[in-house]
């Protein structure tokens, strides 16, 4: 597919969501890997109508997204929650736009493909309208094991996470800085993002429990999707989603058990030369992946590569991965997505 | 064992590292248990000699550690790294101290117990004067998993750790509040105590990684100690240890696999009635275990209790608890193995 199909020119972009985390870093990342935007239309909620936001250059005001926002729009990108999407993506295929949705909204049904470009980017041409970006632990965690999967198949994966502030948007964020702030100068702080106070503490992910499963709306989401992207109904996952003070990458302690007996340096040499990963593994600076370095940048970082030792057989490994949850997480993919929908 | 066996009155205690944070926290475990300190004696380096401490109303003075320290001591607790425990605890047993050690030093020796009461009471009788502390991860997961594994042993043990910064000391707790207040006023900070920036950041434990094994320090610890203490040298743990941004305790995501189908519900029981443990696992209100609410309490909290998806025999559950660092996974447990020493 390329973008002549498409798009009479330039696409002409629409962002919904514009004013959130994720919207900021769409707008930057379109920017620096100059992606062709013919016409930029920025949409938000009524509350941030009116506010401006810069573009290659240009100021663009942000307008209240309606039903009638999608008229002549090529491609839009979708991040304002599964509501929002739920409503106007299909407004905004019916018009002609194709949808990139960083929602949760489409992503496990059968005709939407889940796309991390580096894995699946073969789907991206099956799509309806909509594309579905994957959640941010299972796009920096299917990123940073498909090297090791697409050779040695993975049949158990084991995955604890400590997610940053940013998956909960800007004002998760600033919650953060402002519930810290108040921490250290003894005054007292009311949540009003989060469930949980967040200063120096951490807690399990506050989306619902589900009473069978005992598995939070996250952690259902991480082993859905990590078997959609790695198109592998039968891996088995199991994934606890904590939320740390950390603002905007995140990091997991992963184990994994493969097919085959696999040793840690076949595992280093399959992920050092893999598209979009960075192994960070300095056993001797005790220099590995950190939140601080996955900060603002594209790559995940891969590190601690080591036999999982409670496994006698030879086939499990163990990893530590950081990746920004608001790049490679949400608008970085997003972004490559339609990079691939485009040329 | 009582107490008429060892002590000719109530025992002369020593505490050597008494200004640390574990320090401070075997004094106030000490007051507040009511254990019957006959007269106390604190230690600590030059640098702290000089410096009062209270204690039951007294105001007491730190003096140097020397050689001479022990005479007529009864009961010495170390808590000041492993190589002042290495120099001076076999001179305290020599002058007739028994020693509870909270450092590394003696853990894995054959004829030095490691105990937990809630766990292995029974071994304090085999000392031959050093009685050894578990490191704070061993102890926190050992007491939480006991009232699983005498029942339904559990082969295998996965486990992820989120780490306070008390783990490093007193020093390192000041270290992340200031690095943490640099970091909101956009100040410089240089890290002197860690080895990594510790403001809204978290890093794998920075104890030395063995070249072999790819285990640091402390997981080496956790794995070999959680064997040792519960008698099975069998187990088969995996450790993941990362220090997160957060002040004083310790929570960890585990998957363990049981020698035997156990049920959510069974483990849940399990755990409900077993003495230093407390199951917070509210899924309706999403309220479960918690570095804040774990802090400066005695009992572990225990919670996200449900079954590993990741494996089909329905022989695995996942758990998530919190345990004070300084209390449960070092002053209480040593202050408590003293009350089985003494009485």
């Amino acid at each position: 597919m390329n973008r002549e199909k498409h798009f009479r020119s330039n696409p002409r972009v629409a962002i919904v969501g514009a004013s959130g985390a994720v919207g900021g870093e769409l707008l930057r990342c379109l920017e620096r890997r100059h992606f062709p935007v013919g016409e930029m239309q920025l949409f938000a909620s009524a509350r941030s109508a009116g506010k401006t936001l810069g573009f290659n250059g240009s100021k663009l005001v942000l307008r209240e997204v309606t039903e009638a926002s999608f008229a002549g729009i090529d491609l839009a990108f979708f991040s304002a929650g599964n509501g929002i999407s739920r409503h106007f993506a299909p407004l905004a295929v019916a018009a002609g736009a194709i949808v990139i949705d960083n929602s949760s909204a489409f992503r496990m049904e059968a005709e939407v493909p889940l796309v991390i470009p580096e894995v699946n980017v073969e789907r991206i041409g099956e799509h309806r309208g909509i594309i579905a970006n994957p959640n941010c632990v299972a796009g920096i965690v299917c990123t940073a094991l498909w090297p090791i999967h697409r050779r040695n198949r993975i049949r158990r994966l084991i995955l604890a996470t400590y997610q940053a502030a940013s998956g909960a948007g800007a004002a998760a964020m600033e919650e953060l800085r402002q519930s810290t702030r108040a921490f250290l100068d003894g005054r007292p702080f009311e949540s009003r993002v989060l469930r949980h106070p967040y200063a120096f503490n951490l807690f399990s992910h506050d989306t619902p429990v589900d009473p069978v499963t005992g598995s939070n709306g996250e952690e259902t989401k991480v082993m859905a999707e990590t078997r959609k992207i790695f198109a592998d109904p039968e891996l088995r996952v199991l994934a606890t989603c904590i939320r740390v003070p950390v603002l905007r990458a995140h990091a997991m302690a992963i184990s994994l058990e493969c097919e085959r007996p696999i040793a840690p340096g076949e595992a280093r040499a399959m992920l050092e030369d893999a598209p979009g990963l960075r192994v960070v593994d300095d056993a001797e600076r005790n220099y590995f992946p950190m939140p601080k370095d996955a900060s603002a940048i594209d790559d995940v970082l891969v590190g601690r590569i080591r036999r999982d030792v409670s496994d006698p057989t030879g086939r499990s490994i163990a990893l530590f991965i950081a990746g920004d949850q608001l790049l490679k997480g949400a608008a970085l993919n997003a972004v490559q997505i339609a990079e691939h929908v485009a040329f």
